[in-house]
């Protein structure tokens, strides 16, 4: 079983709430890649260059100096701090973007109808397999940021949960994979305000009742879309929880039917 | 025969100059490394964020904030537009730091007598021989960038020439390497303006003399120092060269004897 363990902003920018995960994360037992977004602290960085940053339907607008923005945050900055701290914790991690050894091709987004700039969008298909079966099979963890590039020389932001499914789909040929979608949230809820409300289990058909009844929020839509398409693709497990509960059970279950 | 190539700011601060390298570089038949700077980028994304370089003895001084710039920019912005650009040509590059894969451990200098805060120096001894050869064998090129790590978790900012000499050293178990700094200069001069001066061989004991006689500059004694101490270690070929003179012969041979 290889996990594939995606985890956000909200837990990065904690540096003892990250510390505190980064333990579970070594302490999973056998082959392990780790996704990060990073959000916030590119925003930060953005406003102290004078930049403001421009969100449209959750999506940062990358402009060129924005990319470079990004890309000096996640695959530098948020990266390579995470791959010194699991390399202390005795996890022989190797940072990578989508552009090292071509790992994520991507394709830039249609400028209609909205144009997001060099935003990227990922065929799962095209994840280089080879390259990640080469790390794990010596024991290595690779560390995945979610800036990719597009084969031709440019780099592409991308979005953090659709590199985590991506990553998982293209892990699947080795071996059973499990995905799980850390956040600051216990899992799925009907009420955002209660945390008993935890969905136990996500379907695809579920997914369309619980969006048709309005009941997920907006920003849980596309982290389920990946889960399904995750688990569609042949990802064996899919799980959103608490990053604290990453060795625990609970949080949703993301399944087909 | 492994080709380690260092690229210095000059030629990356210059696109034009940086597409025609990276070509050349690509053109280089059988495995290779690359190892590149990136200092004037940083000076200047400092100055933007309010900050004043300090060198001393031609050393950055690397308090944490200027830790995190240059993390940024040499790891993540200079590093990646690589990457993408190699890999548009067909070179399948993975970026690097001295932390992924545990590549090159460093140690924090001391604070005494002068404390360059969080900078570090390698010992060639012990760069990771193995993750190199994983690389290697299957096609793929480190493109390395000069942010080390103490493997307790503390990233560290080490000297370009000195992490291209000993990624060369520690590549000399896999196959006889040849190290070449590449520059905007012709090769090591007599004088620095007549590019007609460029000295064909340097040893150990003219070096001595060179600097006995105050003939080179003080830039390139700390080149020459860790060109030589390549040769001594077991680097087969060692020269200092222009960078468009990299797949010609010309510039200077260092050799111990």
């Amino acid at each position: 079983m290889i996990n594939v363990v995606k985890i956000g902003g909200n837990v990065i920018d904690d540096p003892q709430a990250l510390d505190a995960f980064l333990m579970d994360f070594v302490a999973l037992e056998g082959p392990k890649i780790l996704v990060h977004g990073g959000g916030k602290e590119a925003s930060r960085l953005s406003k102290e260059m004078g930049l403001t940053p421009t969100m449209i339907e959750g999506r940062r607008v990358t402009d060129a100096h924005t990319l470079g923005i990004v890309t000096m945050v996640y695959a530098g900055l948020i990266n390579k701090r995470i791959v010194a701290k699991l390399q202390a914790l005795g996890c022989d991690a190797v940072g990578l973007t989508g552009a090292d050894g071509n790992l994520i091709p991507a394709t830039r987004r249609p400028a209609k109808p909205v144009d997001y700039g060099f935003v990227g969008d990922i065929n799962p298909a095209l994840v280089n397999t080879e390259f990640i079966a080469s790390l794990l099979d010596r024991g290595r963890v690779p560390v995945c940021c979610a800036i990719c590039h597009d084969t031709q020389g440019t780099l592409l932001n991308c979005n953090a949960d659709s590199v985590a499914g991506a990553v998982a789909i293209g892990a699947s040929p080795i071996a059973p994979v499990r995905l799980t979608y850390c956040f600051e949230k216990p899992g799925v809820m009907t009420d955002v305000d209660d945390e008993r409300s935890v969905i136990p289990l996500v379907t695809a058909a579920s997914f369309r009742q619980l969006k048709e009844d309005g009941i997920v929020a907006s920003g849980m839509i596309p982290k389920l879309q990946n889960a399904l398409l995750s688990a569609e693709a042949g990802v064996e497990e899919v799980r959103i929880c608490r990053a604290s509960d990453l060795r625990d059970d609970g949080g949703t279950i993301i399944r087909m039917e």
